[in-house]
């Protein structure tokens, strides 16, 4: 997709192909550029709000336009992540007001299509950062609190980008849209198994992060027998092994992916593991009593050591189901079957606010966050397709 | 002990009150520009290494003396260690050299206080560097490609600290030393069992380190069903686990310590896992099979989650005994206790070359590798006292 191949450089690692597109990082900031450049190119009309998101309007004034059909996604990426997961929604929706454009098609209500900021959180913990604060979902003062693993609050690295941090918080724009349809690459094999190149969404699993800190007692690896010992990464251990096997019982999800261990030296028994808990569930009673039985396991298995373990919930987002008669809309204008999905995203977000809609692309590998997600170009082509059907359905002439 | 004091600032964490003077790091140079100060004050005449081993001759021209009684320890520390582990020998030294210099007496062999280079491998991943390299049991091509956690290279670090890498390799003055006396706080409790202020190593235990590196697959943590993943964080809690059942029931030691996780996002299952196993035992034969034992838990544990495991030993130590004549002698002039230690030390480097001997002083709270470490300034003074009486007796005036 040619869209997708003028991007593809900006924050590629050589040595993985996969992408370090974070938060208000350099490739961001080139992201956000080049985002903006497409915009002027189409003729429409840029601008960003108080939380770093961006907005292209087509046909109508950004400080009037109202009852506005919002497409568009997220261009930042987990750390290594793959080329598809934001990107796609947000070419996708460049490439539908291209087509429509070339057939002189004027939107009957304003077109909308967004950069999301922050999306991902993998740099300061919090997933739709960008979307959440619009909404009013993520307390400013709390956002800006947030620090990088570097140490540096938001706050610090919005004014470093040359916002103002004041200017962070609900976004009036978000009350004059109408409907947000979010194109996505599919993060699981679903529409494999179905044959189908696009399908729409039904519901977002609840999901939620939760930090675990584990404390124990450093000492000298050598010099400290066994049973003497406060090793924090015994409790860690037990708990990973018990968050799988309840998760899986459950037919659940749960990970720890992200870790930190001090002192961190070879030879020292650790003094503390922090570890992050991403899970999720079917529904969120079934996502509370799996969080609380994996910290139990904690508790115990730190118990039996001498040493503790805090959890705290960094982030929690409820289950989303999707407006029921734009899904059925949708289905039926496309002929494409409906599923769920167990990832997070914006159009979860916004959801409760207004009829919203995802439309999700088919990939052949069924990974995402690497750098082996994939979409063929003719899905990418059917994507478009369908986008460019949706806006005709959804601002064509009544 | 006022020469503890006076380097009592130097690389220590504010936070924790834990030291981070880590190999040929700001704070590693500064302590070694001190401890030529020390030197210089004593009249003693200091030459370094082509490794960074510091050597404050008394009684000879470095160039030439023989038969030497080496004395001294290492300045370096693991990140947030103690004040005692490894300072406490180098100060004592000096602290001796003052007692044996106001008192008049003029040594019958050259006497030469080191500060060891690199003693606690906590920057590249090898301990005893300095000393290992100086006594040509470390091949410098394979020390100078080591890199630290930025990816330096120790040739690129000698060279930053205008060191030639050209220069790293066996050290000639080691041929002229006939004895070497580390003195070292105890890691451990058993002086605080026996009631006695100072006692003589009998052996070190072999130890090693082994990287082991866990390869999974990354994938979305919520997107991904539990059974169609590829986690090798899995394999890693189940490792961690086994390797204390293990040791325990072999009344050795293993600890999981350092760890990396890639990606490293909260919402991706990790591609890759990186721990590394310090791992201690009474016998080379125990140690062995306690490794074995561990890595075929790994390679069990990752080939059910279709991920898959390397071990690399990347420093293996054997046991060491020391001189038993030397220990004996010691023993009886101080009138003190004789006992082992799991923890590695440049006097068990240097043990195969020349008769070489260790003395331990108190550690009430047996903690090393942390703040908690600790020696009473009586028990100090009694080091300085019994560290008196060696060089007294072995450089004596027969």
């Amino acid at each position: 997709m040619s869209l997708l191949e003028a991007i593809a450089d900006v924050g590629r690692d050589p040595g993985t192909g996969g992408y370090r597109r974070s938060a208000w990082s350099d490739a961001d900031m080139a992201l956000r550029e080049w985002f903006a450049g497409e915009a002027q190119q189409r003729g429409l009309a840029l601008v960003e709000d108080g939380n770093g998101n961006q907005l292209a309007w087509w046909g109508a004034d950004p400080a009037e336009g109202h009852d506005a059909l919002l497409l568009g996604s997220h261009l930042d990426s987990v750390p290594d992540g793959g080329a598809y997961d934001g990107p796609l929604g947000v070419v996708s929706s460049l490439a539908a007001v291209d087509a429509l454009q070339r057939d002189g098609f004027r939107p009957a209500r304003p077109v909308v299509v967004a950069n999301f900021a922050d999306e991902e959180g993998a740099r300061f913990g919090v997933a739709c950062a960008g979307s959440r604060l619009a909404a009013g979902a993520l307390a400013p003062e709390r956002a800006l609190a947030l620090r990088d693993r570097d140490g540096r609050s938001l706050a610090e690295v919005v004014r470093a980008r040359g916002r103002d941090p004041e200017a962070v918080g609900p976004a009036e724009w978000l009350t004059r849209v109408g409907t947000f349809v979010e194109l996505h690459v599919e993060q699981g094999r679903s529409l494999v198994h179905d044959g189908a190149a696009v399908g729409v969404a039904s519901a977002i699993w609840p999901h939620g992060r939760w930090r675990f800190d584990f404390r124990g007692e450093a000492n000298h690896a050598g010099a400290t027998p066994m049973p003497d010992r406060h090793d924090p990464v015994q409790a860690f251990a037990a708990t990973v092994l018990a968050a799988r096997r309840l998760a899986t019982a459950a037919g659940a999800r749960a990970t720890f992916g992200r870790l930190a261990v001090e002192p961190g030296g070879t030879n020292a028994i650790p003094s503390r593991v922090q570890a992050w808990l991403d899970s999720r569930a079917a529904g969120e009673a079934d996502l509370a009593e799996l969080v609380a039985a994996v910290t139990a396991a904690a508790r115990a298995a730190a118990e039996e050591d001498g040493t503790s373990v805090e959890v705290v919930a960094e982030s929690v987002s409820p289950a989303v189901s999707f407006d029921a008669g734009l899904r059925d809309r949708l289905a039926t204008l496309l002929d494409a079957p409906v599923l769920p999905t167990g990832a997070g995203h914006d159009a979860g977000v916004l959801s409760p606010l207004l009829p919203t809609a995802m439309l999700f692309v088919r990939n052949p590998t069924g990974v995402s966050h690497a750098p082996s997600e994939f979409a063929s170009d003719e899905d990418c082509a059917a994507g478009v397709e369908a986008l460019t059907a949706v806006v005709r359905d959804l601002a064509g002439a009544s």
